[in-house]
């Protein structure tokens, strides 16, 4: 019996990783001698690392580089895949933790992250996986760019590294001194949200104010996204003003794009990618998935699906576990069964109502798992 | 595929009956050609006798006896076993929703129950089912004895028929004249509760304020029937006067046991032994079972575990489907796995306290299911 496990985190309950633990140990008291391979999924955001490295072995790379204010700042990031491949999550050098209560998103920088990114391409890597997520930041990701050689210039033709607050000082943007290895090396950024860069459904509108901005610092950092972006227009020749997920971590989404020439991955795919799910996953029985909510939007490219789609290619059949379960189809994504973890019973008033579409969930679930296994 | 089912009703939610139903509809789904055996589980109480019928086939009778004031009744019974076996559900004839708002369990009857197991043996039954629960009375089942030949007299030598009102005018109670056909039959009747005759836990003092006893009537009411209980012992040799089961319906566990020398059975046993279950399922693959609440009580002879601990002799797993699971433990009661309905997460602040033993226990309940069916 092989078991190949795929969950996401249970957001605000457990970890991906944790999961993976409780799932391994349900499984081997049952058979004992099965053989388990975990890969807890990463989602960009922080714990990225942690977890690549659990899912696939490699060395945990602790490297000192400039935090959110230019602080020096004791910063890490994840060699995996026989030191072929870095896996950076921003949240390590501008993620919001590191900044506390002083929250000022059109200070913070994440300069950072490209000394990271450096450190990487030093070290010989020819593929980056980039978490996004958890950031502090509104900078565009313009000061991971100067780290690695792009040069910003305002309207005097002074160079400067822009933060959220002066983005709109920037009229130049020059990537002829961006550090050569880049050219040569693949780099993916996990990005699980489609927010554009500006406007309402924007960085700054949607996510900067969780960051510390008040209704006139968001307005003013919508205009800045908004301002660096044609000028990324006119001097980069890349559009990210209507790219989507280019909102996301302060508008990082559309600086690795821009700066970087990245491919904005979702999580789910990054992982599955740079795990090598499909070899891993072809000789076993069972992939178990989960996550914390199973809606809607999962069938827009969350974990279960994502991880039920791939597995279907593969003939493995995968069953999930979540923790809240809407009235949502997935079997034709490849996921047979959906269990939720739910013990205890809803309100009577709720129960009333849902009680027979509950258990008909429920009995469809157990008979998908029974028909895996059995033999008619 | 053999799948037996034997659940309980979802109580407040759904029927046995309907538990069956929807268990059957996604065992087809998975199954096309599963031979499904579905035996909805009776507790006694209102549609014990539809549930037999369900399960066994047989026939409705319907006659019309004495209601709870005397009125006349259109009441009914099953008949099920090619005619051996009657089942009468005492809810038929002195059910509480049959006096609606006028509730006095000093009045009512249960003469009505007698008359319907007079029509039984008159066709021929030799084993007769009797399901207590869901009364209007307090009678300690001396209607019905009245009914089937047992003389009451006051202290005067009048004969009459006590109510809960008048159990502590009864002086003798005479068995001579019952009808001799109960003495060849086999009786028993579904009790699944464990209150005694009288006393601060008895048939008064716990079950009379629903049946609209005021505090008054309830000690009335218990006084009744400790003097009752003690010409029962003084005349008919018989102690049920700390009688687990006793107070159940309104005394009426007293009352079969003194009467008509019942035996008080717990309904899954009642149900198991009727419908020939270790027939039924000792070459099913599966039997599926289910109560709306599985908790520290159902390891005291509830539905679920009382399959579990049948299927168990018969080498049959058991997985149970449950609206509610405590953390009890029943695998050693032959239930491998326990399922919850629940779809929809409990709230936040309660998933974060208990979201790692949830998963645990679904993950055991998916690999235990998974065992039964997958060879190691």
């Amino acid at each position: 019996m092989k078991i190949v496990l795929v969950p996401d985190s249970f957001k605000g309950t457990m970890s991906s990783i944790e999961v993976c633990d409780i799932m391994e140990a349900s499984i081997k008291k049952h058979f004992a001698n099965a053989q388990v391979v975990a890969l807890p999924v990463a989602d960009g955001g922080e714990g990225t690392v942690d977890c690549f490295l659990s899912a696939m072995g490699g060395s945990r790379i602790v490297r000192t580089v400039k935090g959110p204010y230019n602080e020096p700042l004791e910063s890490f990031y994840g060699i995996v895949d026989n030191g072929q491949t870095a896996v950076i999550e921003m949240a390590a050098a501008s993620g919001l933790p590191l900044v506390g209560d002083n929250k000022q998103p059109d200070k913070t920088t994440t300069f950072g992250v490209g000394e990271l990114i450096i450190d990487a391409l030093e070290r010989g890597c020819q593929r980056i996986i980039l978490g996004l997520g958890g950031s502090c930041t509104n900078d565009l990701g313009c000061g991971m760019a100067a780290a690695v050689g792009v040069t910003f210039t305002n309207k005097d033709g002074a160079s400067f590294i822009p933060t959220g607050g002066t983005l709109c000082e920037i009229a130049h943007i020059d990537k002829s001194k961006v550090d050569p290895r880049l050219s040569s090396v693949s780099i993916e950024a996990m990005c699980d949200i489609d927010n554009p860069l500006f406007g309402e459904r924007g960085a700054a509108y949607i996510f900067s104010p969780q960051k510390g901005a008040n209704p006139e610092i968001v307005k003013f950092l919508d205009d800045g996204l908004r301002a660096a972006s044609e000028v990324i227009k006119q001097d980069l020749h890349v559009d990210v003003s209507d790219m989507r997920g280019a909102g996301a971590a302060g508008g990082m989404g559309g600086g690795v794009v821009a700066f970087l020439g990245a491919e904005l991955k979702m999580g789910i795919e990054a992982v599955l990618d740079t795990v090598h799910f499909s070899t891993i996953a072809q000789d076993a029985q069972l992939v178990l998935t989960g996550e914390g909510k199973l809606d809607t939007q999962s069938l827009r490219g969350k974990v279960v699906v994502g991880v039920g789609q791939r597995a279907q290619k593969l003939g493995v059949p995968v069953v999930a576990v979540v923790g809240d379960a809407e009235d949502v189809d997935v079997t034709h994504c490849g996921v047979k069964a959906v269990f939720t973890i739910n013990r205890r019973a809803v309100p009577f008033e709720i129960a009333r109502k849902t009680s027979k579409q509950d258990l008909s969930a429920t009995m469809d679930s157990i008979m998908a798992l029974v028909k895996i296994f059995a033999k008619e």
